[in-house]
């Protein structure tokens, strides 16, 4: 990983580094994209199986069958492209986590406006405890108060991008199976596919968008959304394309007056038109590279061991405290600054890091800094963190 | 061109090859990223400067200032994206050209049925004259037809993907300017942009959609797409996310109730958030190595050269029949089987051809073949496509 040579890195959460690997596996496909084609007979086939195998590795990694999986460009694509298609009534209520990523909020935001929708919040962003069960009681018991007769949509990320705490989505969609409209569940799976073992979350959500250019450590600009059957069923076309199109050739006119259905009922509804196909080889083999390390529950050990020695560090630096009571349930490590008085700010913090090639990130709301440790993070790696976080504030 | 080492190629108007240079800018540009970035203070200006230098580039092509410039995946999303954004009202016309893709046309018909609008047929690809002002006056004549005081929208390609035909764009939206509505003009510019000098129609049009993987011989998955002012003005955003927003940590809500405008205002309203960065230095390399030809105008004349050629060959094979009256106005060279009884249809004829290693490909609408020459096709392969073409209809 080139990207990590010459630099400390702990921004995994904001992309992740490229194996040398992949940027040659996108580099030969290309090659072979002008060998067979670029657009003859020869090419189809092949584009089809680059297809089919990404899709495949994909829906793997969500639990659900292929059909289930759309390709997409990005997060907010996947989050937003089936969210426009569905059937709402003026007064549904969006009930938005206060965790979300503020792309997702405007878009739903912008959503509310359009169709008279009202928006409502989850507060998940006050729970600090990581202990799994009291997490999981103080998200349910937000879930509680926050749910309206009107509620139509919970948008709630699996893990959240600020606090980094895990939230239990399984449960979360089986409260709402009990909720008299079924509310749809998105989720925002932007930190957890590549960090987390998502499959449960993934296949009891309706939307569960993620992109490969965070944890999975692939190229920017391929990601994917599981959707759930009713999804599928209820969601019309947005955007529209010839790939979400039966045949390429029929728009489905009929003559004058008259019309069928021309449109895909698979995931393939929401992919829109041509993307850049070499991606999906970059992707799958950074995807091969993690999985040579282990499945998902073994990686995320690792990643635990990283944080774990990161939040306990944290503990000795006077002038800092990590957000979260007890070590990390994922690989995000979030942590304030007690007296900002006397100088400093994340975003100050995060400068003078940079300067000497340790680069983690601020965020605004809660007003904090955010490492991310990885498969790829070392011991070494967190101690030069915390001797460099110690010596500026001293 | 590793794309024309083993083959004659005809299929610039489905996908252009890509330059080896080209290859390798985007292979460096992505080593680039891992040696900044890829999320680090030191990659932001790096990448701001490569997407301020791609748009102002297409900005140019297009006649337009870089503000009125969106960065896309497709031409798909070019199209549509604005569109959604637009303030229909039930009953609103959308006149829909005859010859336009069937992707845009579904998509239309999506949004006429979700926005109650009504789909009316511009008639021109009847049309067959290339002779210039006979071509633009069926045109006007077409559109003169056609309007009615509901006309809402124009959609109409700059050049047609089927007869080959240049529409005049600039004509059509000054009659639009006459029109009470005044109807929005938007143009898939799919198979113009690197084929055409298209800065005059695409500053006169509202949305002017294009692609680079085609006629421009970038990589695949980034296009771009020009808007007038008045869109930019009434257009709401559609898919959001942070590469729309004005400060990416600000989703526009100022608390219970309460909000602010967190949008862009320029072309960035339509861009989404994260694609595949390193593509926009493909495309540079490639309109760069264009331009190292000569100038839009010189380059279609070269252009016209060989489809003239071509056209003219085609007169002496006995059984195919041009679809054009005179020699093609650009490099699209579409074709006719005069009598499908003899066993040959058109998609049969690509494959014995696709055999050979000669590609073109088959239409639907009209059921034809189609040949596209551009500045790289040869007098010889030419030759070479018309000896083939004789052989198997002898």
């Amino acid at each position: 990983m080139p990207a990590l040579a010459n630099k400390t890195y702990f921004n995994y959460g904001g992309q992740g580094p490229l194996p040398s690997p992949s940027l040659a596996a996108i580099t030969e496909s290309w090659q072979c994209i002008q060998e067979l084609g670029p657009f003859t007979g020869s090419i189809w086939p092949w584009l089809a199986a680059q297809t089919q195998g990404v899709r495949g590795d994909l829906a793997a990694i969500c639990g659900v069958p292929p059909h289930r999986l759309a390709l997409t460009e990005n997060v907010s694509s996947g989050c937003v492209l089936p969210l426009w298609g569905l059937p709402w009534q003026g007064g549904d209520e969006l009930l938005i986590s206060d965790c979300e990523h503020p792309g997702v909020v405007a878009a739903c935001r912008e959503l509310a406006h359009r169709e008279g929708l009202k928006l409502s919040t989850l507060a998940v962003g006050s729970i600090r405890s990581v202990s799994g069960e009291a997490t999981d009681a103080a998200v349910l018991d937000a879930l509680e108060q926050a749910l309206s007769p009107h509620t139509r949509l919970v948008v709630l990320s699996h893990l959240l991008w600020n606090t980094g705490l895990v939230m239990p989505i399984e449960a979360v969609a089986r409260r709402l199976e009990h909720h008299p409209r079924h509310p749809w569940l998105l989720v925002d799976a932007a930190q957890s596919v590549g960090s987390l073992p998502v499959a449960a979350a993934a296949s009891a959500a309706d939307i569960y968008a993620f992109t490969g250019h965070k944890w999975c450590c692939g190229p920017e600009g391929l990601g994917g959304v599981a959707l759930s059957e009713r999804i599928l069923n209820a969601s019309r076309p947005t955007l529209g394309g010839w790939r979400s199109l039966t045949n390429e050739n029929d728009a489905g006119l009929d003559g004058p007056g008259g019309g069928h259905d021309p449109w895909h009922h698979d995931g393939r509804r929401f992919e829109v038109a041509t993307s850049c196909a070499p991606l999906m080889a970059g992707l799958r083999c950074s995807l091969e590279l993690l999985d040579a390390v282990g499945g998902a529950p073994a990686r995320l050990a690792l990643i635990r061991e990283r944080s774990s020695q990161l939040w306990l560090g944290l503990q000795a630096i006077p002038g800092l405290k990590a957000l979260l009571q007890e070590p990390p349930p994922a690989g995000l490590v979030s942590f304030e600054l007690e007296c900002e008085g006397r100088g400093h700010t994340p975003a100050s913090l995060v400068e003078k890091l940079g300067e000497q090639g340790v680069w983690l990130r601020s965020l605004d709301d809660p007003h904090c800094l955010r490492a991310c440790t990885h498969l790829t993070t070392t011991s070494e790696e967190v101690e030069q963190l915390l001797a460099a976080l110690s010596s500026l504030l001293e």
